[in-house]
C-alpha cells in the first residue's frame, strides 16, 4: 500500500519536475504534463479521491472520516519519500540538460538557477503573509473541489473518470493561482524535492535561500500553510455543503430520482415487484454506513 | 441552497479573475482556468445543468419550467453576492501582486489600470449597439448549446459529466466572443465584481467610465443584454428543438431504445416480461425510421 | 428535421468563423473555439455520429447504408444554409471589429484581407493538385477516424460522449493538416460561408481570386475534393475494418460481452437462466481469442 | 487483424509527422495532434488497451501474458509498416511545402533539413548513455501508466474512453519528456518513418548522420531503450502493483462492488436472488477494508 503511494508520488512529481525544465513547451504545457502525471499515477493506484497523493488532502479525508487517521503519518510519509524519488529520476533524466544549462554549477540563485525545476519559491513582490494566505486559500480551494466529486448525495462524476477531474481541477488551480509562489498547494510535493536539492549538490541555500521580502528560510510555509488550508477547506465543505445534503435514510429516493436524471446512461428504473424496492432501501442505507 | 449559490460564484469568479491577473500563462490559460473554476463550481453545488450559476440561465429555466419563478430573485440576489465574494478573495489572494503591479494605485484607465482584472469593458472600436448585440448573441448561444446537454429526448451528455462539457462550451464561447468586450454573458458575473471593485477602492470610475464609443454608463449592457439573449436563445431552442422532440408520453420507449444505442454504457437491455420486450422492439425499429 | 441541420450549421459554422477572426488567442485557441461548435452542434441536433454536420459524411453514411440516399441533398442544402447562417451571424457579430480593422472595405487579397475569416484559401507554395490531394486526404482521414466511433463491434465511444470525441478528432485533423488550404474537408463549411461573403460585399473575387499556383475559382476544390475523399475514406474503411468485424448475427452475443468489459459503466451483467450465461461465456472467451 | 495495424499506425504515424512539420501552430499543438491520432487509431482498430500501438507495449502485453508471444512478432512488423505508411501518407500530404522549404533538396542536417520532420534526433548536449536512459525510463513511465488503466481489480478506465485516456498519458510524455531525443518510446515510430526518409530519397545520412555527443548509427537507440524500457517498466508493474491486487478468484465479486461505486452512471443495483446479494455484501466490506 506503501510502496503504492511512493510510486505514485514518484511519477507525478517527476511529471511535474521535468516538464518545469522543459523548454520546448510553455507555461501551458508544464501545468498539463503536471495534471497527466496526476491522472497517471492515481489510475496507477487505485486512489480514486486523491486521497493519497497529498497529506493535506489525506488529513481532510481524516477529518471526515473517510481515511482512519493512523494511515495518516505513514501516508505522508511515503509521500514525501515518493516525492524525493520522483525528482530523483527527474534530475537523471535530464541530468546532461541540466549540466549543460548551467555549466556543471547547481546554483539556487542567479539566471542559471536550476533549484526552482524542482522547488517552488516566492515573487519578489511576495509577502511572507501573502504566501502563507496564497498557500491557505490555494489548498481550500483544492478540498473543496476535491471533496464532492465521489458524493453519491451530490452530483458525482464518474467513479473511472474520477482521476481526470481531479487532474482537471488541479490543472485550473496551477493556472489560476501559481504565479505567487508556484502552488505546491502539498507539503510533499515541496518538502521531498527540496530534501533531494539538498543531498543532490544544491548545498542547503534550498533552505536558508534569501526569499526576497519573506524572511529566509521560507521553506516552512509550503509545510504548514497547505495543513492548515486543508483543514479550512474541508470545514466550509462540512458547513456549506455535507451538512446540507439529504441525510442517508433519504437517500434512496435521491438515488432514485438520480435515476431519472441520468438518462444519458440509456437506463429506464427497472419497474420492480414490493420486495425488490425493499432490498434495494434495505442496501443503500447498509452500503453507506460502510461508505461513511 | 442560497449559501451553495454564493459559495459556487465564490469559487468560480475567483478563478476566473485570478487568472485574469495570470502573468504565467496566456490568453488561453486564464479562459481555461475559469472553465475549471465554473466546472468545480457546478461539481460543488450539484447543478447538473449549470441553471444556477448565472442569472440569464436561471431565468431561461423558468421559462422553459425546469426552475420555479420564485426561486429566480433570491438565486439571482445570491449569484451577485457569490460573484462579490468571489472577486473579493482574489483580490485578497493576488493583493500583494496587485499593489506592486500599479504602485499601491487602483486605477480604471491608463497602462497600469486593474480594474479590467475584475470587470469587463467594451473595446475601443466597440459601438453601443454592437456590445449590446454581442451580449445578446453570447447568451443565446451558450443558452442554444447548454439546453440540449440533459434532454432525455435529444443526445443528452452523461449526467456526471456535465459540468466538465458545459465548462468546455464556456471555453468555446470566451474563445470565439470575448474580444469585443469580454463575453460576460452572464449579469451576476459582471455586476457582483464591478460592486466589489466600487467598494475596494477603485471608486465610482468602475461605473462611469468614458468606455470610447459606447456612452458611459456601460455597465447596465451586461445587465440587460444577457437577460434579453436568454429569452432570445431560449425562445430559438423551444421552437427549433424542444417542440420537433417527441412527446413524452413516448419518451419511456424511446428511453428503451436508447439502451440499445448506448451500447457502450455496457448495459443491455433488461430482459423483462413479454410485452416489455415486444414494445421496446417495436419502438426500436420505429425509431429508426425517424432517424434515417 | 432540415432546420434543425441549419442551425447545427449556423452555430458550428459561426462558431469557427468568430473565432478565426480572434485576435485575442492564437492558432491553437481558434481550433479548439471551432470544434466546440461542432460539439455544441452535435448535442444541440442530436447527431450522434456527424452524419449531419458534413455532406462528405452524409454522403459516406449514404454508401454504408446508415442514411437514406433521398435524404442526402436536402441535408447537404440545409448544412449549405446553415453555413451561411452561421457566417451571417459571424458577421453582425464582429461587424465593428471587422470594419475597423481594414478601414470599411471588404477586400480579399492585401493586408488587410478579411475574406479569409469566412472562406479557406490555398497557400502560396501549393499546387492544384498538391491542394486537391489534400482535401482528399483530410477527408479520407476524418471519415476513418469517426466511422468507428459508434460501430458495436469494434471499441465504441461512449454514445453520450461521440460529439466531444469526434470534435477531438476534428481538433487533431486541424491541427496536423490545416496549413496547406485551411482544412475544411466539408463543401458546406467552405461553400456557405463563400456565398456570404459574396453577397455581403467582398465582391466576385471570392470566386475567381488568383490563387497562386493553383488556377483561379479554387473554390471547386473544396467542394470536390472532400466529396471524393470521402468516398475514398468510406471505402478503405469497409475494407480494412468493417468487412474484418464479427457479423451481425453474432452482435447481441458480443454485445453482451461488452457489458463486461465497460465495467466502469458500473452494470453487472444481469444474471439470466441458464442458457444466456452460458451463450455469454462461450463468446467471451471466444472474442478474447480473437483480441489476443 | 494485421492490416489493422498497419492502418492504424499508417494514422498515428502520419498525424505525428504532418504536425510536427506544421507551421501554424506550436509544440503544444504538435504534441495534441499526435495524440489524436493515436486516439483515433485505437478507436478504429479496436486496441482498448494500447497493446498493438507500440513494439514494446506489445512486448509488455506478451510479458503479462496478456497477448500470445507468437503475436509479438507480426505485431511489430505491421507495426513499423505502418508507420512507414504513414510517414509517406504524410510526405504525400506537404510534398509541395517540404519542397518549396528547402528548395527541393533533402537533407538531414542543416537549417533547411527535413529528416526531423519524419524521425527523431538527439539534442546536442546529451550524451549516448543520456538518450538510452531517456527512452528507457520514458517507455518505463508510458507502461505504468497504460497497464492499470483497463485493471477490473484496480481503478480501471471507462473502456470507450480508454483510448481517450492513453492519448492524455502520451501528451503528457511528449510534453514532459521530449526535450532529450523527442520521446519516440516507440520502436516502430522511429524505426519506420527512418527506413522512409532512406527510401524518399534523404539518403544514408539518416542513419549514419553524426549526432553531436552521440556516436553516430544513433538510430539503433530508439530501438532497443524503448523494448528495455518496457520490460523495466512492466517488472516494476508487476512487483509494485500487480502482486498486490486482490486475487483473480476475488475478481468477479470485486466487479460487483464496483458496480456500487459507479453510482454516477445513474444505475441501481439490480435486486437479485438472495445468495447472490448477500455474497456481494461481503464482498463489498471487504474489499472496503482493503482500501482505508
Amino acid at each position: 500500500m506503501r510502496s503504492y503511494a511512493v510510486l505514485m508520488f514518484g511519477c507525478a512529481a517527476s511529471a511535474q519536475v521535468k516538464t518545469s525544465r522543459e523548454t520546448k513547451g510553455e507555461f501551458l504545457s508544464v501545468a498539463m504534463a503536471f495534471c497527466v502525471g496526476l491522472m497517471s499515477a492515481m489510475y496507477l493506484c487505485g486512489g480514486v479521491s486523491g486521497a493519497h497523493l497529498n497529506p493535506a488532502v489525506s488529513l481532510s479525508f481524516c477529518i471526515i472520516g473517510r481515511l482512519s487517521w493512523k494511515k495518516l503519518l505513514p501516508y505522508s510519509i511515503s509521500q514525501v519519500l515518493g516525492a524525493y524519488l520522483g525528482s530523483a529520476v527527474a534530475f537523471l533524466l535530464y541530468y546532461d540538460a541540466i549540466m549543460d544549462y548551467n555549466q556543471g554549477k547547481l546554483t539556487v540563485t542567479g539566471p542559471n538557477e536550476t533549484a526552482s525545476i524542482f522547488v517552488t519559491y516566492p515573487s519578489e513582490y511576495l509577502s511572507l503573509q501573502g504566501s502563507f494566505l496564497d498557500q491557505v486559500i490555494g489548498t481550500a480551494t483544492l478540498l473543496l473541489c476535491i471533496l464532492p466529486l465521489d458524493e453519491k448525495r451530490n452530483n458525482p462524476a464518474p467513479a473511472g473518470l474520477l482521476p481526470v477531474i481531479v487532474a482537471a481541477v488541479v490543472l485550473g488551480i496551477s493556472l489560476s493561482m501559481s504565479s505567487n509562489c508556484g502552488a505546491a498547494i502539498n507539503p510533499a510535493r515541496d518538502f521531498g524535492p527540496r530534501l533531494f536539492t539538498l543531498t543532490a549538490g544544491w548545498g542547503t541555500e534550498v533552505f536558508t535561500c534569501v526569499c526576497f521580502l519573506c524572511y529566509n528560510y521560507w521553506f516552512w510555509v509550503p509545510l504548514v500553510a497547505p495543513t492548515l488550508g486543508a483543514i479550512v477547506g474541508t470545514c466550509i465543505y462540512l458547513v456549506f455543503i455535507q451538512w446540507h445534503l439529504p441525510d442517508p435514510e433519504a437517500e434512496p429516493d435521491t438515488r432514485i430520482t438520480d435515476i431519472l436524471e441520468t438518462k444519458p446512461c440509456g437506463m429506464k428504473p427497472v419497474p420492480m415487484e414490493k420486495k425488490g424496492t425493499e432490498g434495494f432501501n434495505r442496501k443503500a442505507s447498509k452500503e453507506k454506513e460502510e461508505r461513511l
